[in-house]
């Protein structure tokens, strides 16, 4: 199912084309040479002094399904309802503090930000679902999979084929057939200086 | 000029063509068509409960050379020295706070780093460079162009039309024609948990 980007201007297709579904197909695995181009593309997102300051965690249903099974379990009711169809689950995680020297690293978040979003773009070029979350229990996380102290974790992201909105209950197919929509340009695009609407058409 | 990076697996030319250029032709505008599909790429990365907390701030310097010249004055030295033939620089901003209750947003940077890297990205589709700078002094810049304090000051972007990597003096001449590198995969993408290297080829 497509949904593009009822866009102001023209963007291209993989930015206008990317959305979050929740209908995933079950019984259809992510390939390894897929999983290898959507991991490639979030290494090669910019980061501050090159740093790289992202890690991710990729859990495999069809390869270790007790490991897939714990990070499921961190994820809050809301998203395990549809996430559940996910054959891979990956947890993004963001590096506080510079690897080179060990001084705080404020774009820590900001850069690994980035780095999932160049993955789900390279998944919605490839045909395949990507979906991040918030709604997980980031401690859980930490202490299932020992993620160390100074490393936040910041998203879940299911990945896996489309499936029909069909396979989604009544209240989750309402949300998968919705629109798509941003607020408008000038809450949030300004010139000059703060709170001055940016001057485009 | 191009640098692809030099992927162990394939992505998308859009992600493995985007790089960070310093060479920036100073008489050359960027259109306000441009410059619209950039912020729209933008306003349509995804956000945590669609908070799109990412605000922008766009200086043209073909259009409000003072209020440029505040925004360069921010910058560091180093970057100063090829930014000063940007037409276009913008600051990324990030909310700490969701702004439908209130409440501490963990994702605001995260969810700022995605909308700049597709602004970046869309930069590269239409054949321009973009180049996001952390070196700048965000307390000047959110006092120069009063930035409320909720939000933070991320990143200073340079954006302009390519230039011969000739109008850079030597040191960056050479920064610029150096190779793109990367960390290797297995220090940055693990599997069923911390610190195991993924299994792909």
């Amino acid at each position: 199912m497509e949904k593009p980007a009822r866009t102001n201007h023209p963007m291209h297709d993989i930015i206008s084309g990317r959305w979050s579904p929740r209908a995933l197909d079950p019984a259809k695995p992510v390939s390894r040479e897929h999983l290898a181009s959507l991991l490639e593309a979030a290494r090669w997102a910019p980061s501050c002094f090159g740093d790289e300051p992202w890690r991710y965690i990729v859990w495999d249903r069809f390869i270790d399904p007790d490991s897939w099974q714990r990070a499921f379990e961190c994820m809050v009711p809301g998203n395990q309802a549809w996430a559940k169809n996910a054959p891979i689950l990956m947890l993004s995680i963001a590096d506080t503090l510079f690897e080179f020297n060990a001084s705080p690293n404020r774009f820590g978040q900001y850069d690994t930000g980035a780095a999932s979003e160049n993955l789900v773009l390279q998944a919605h070029a490839l045909g395949l679902a990507a979906h991040q979350m918030g709604g997980f229990d980031p401690d859980k996380a930490r202490s299932a999979f020992s993620v160390p102290e100074r490393y936040a974790c910041m998203s879940m992201i299911a990945v896996g084929h489309p499936a029909s909105p069909d396979i989604l209950d009544a209240g989750l197919k309402e949300k998968e057939l919705a629109d798509r929509s941003r607020k408008p340009v000038e809450s949030r695009f300004f010139e000059g200086s703060w709170g001055i609407p940016v001057k485009i058409a």
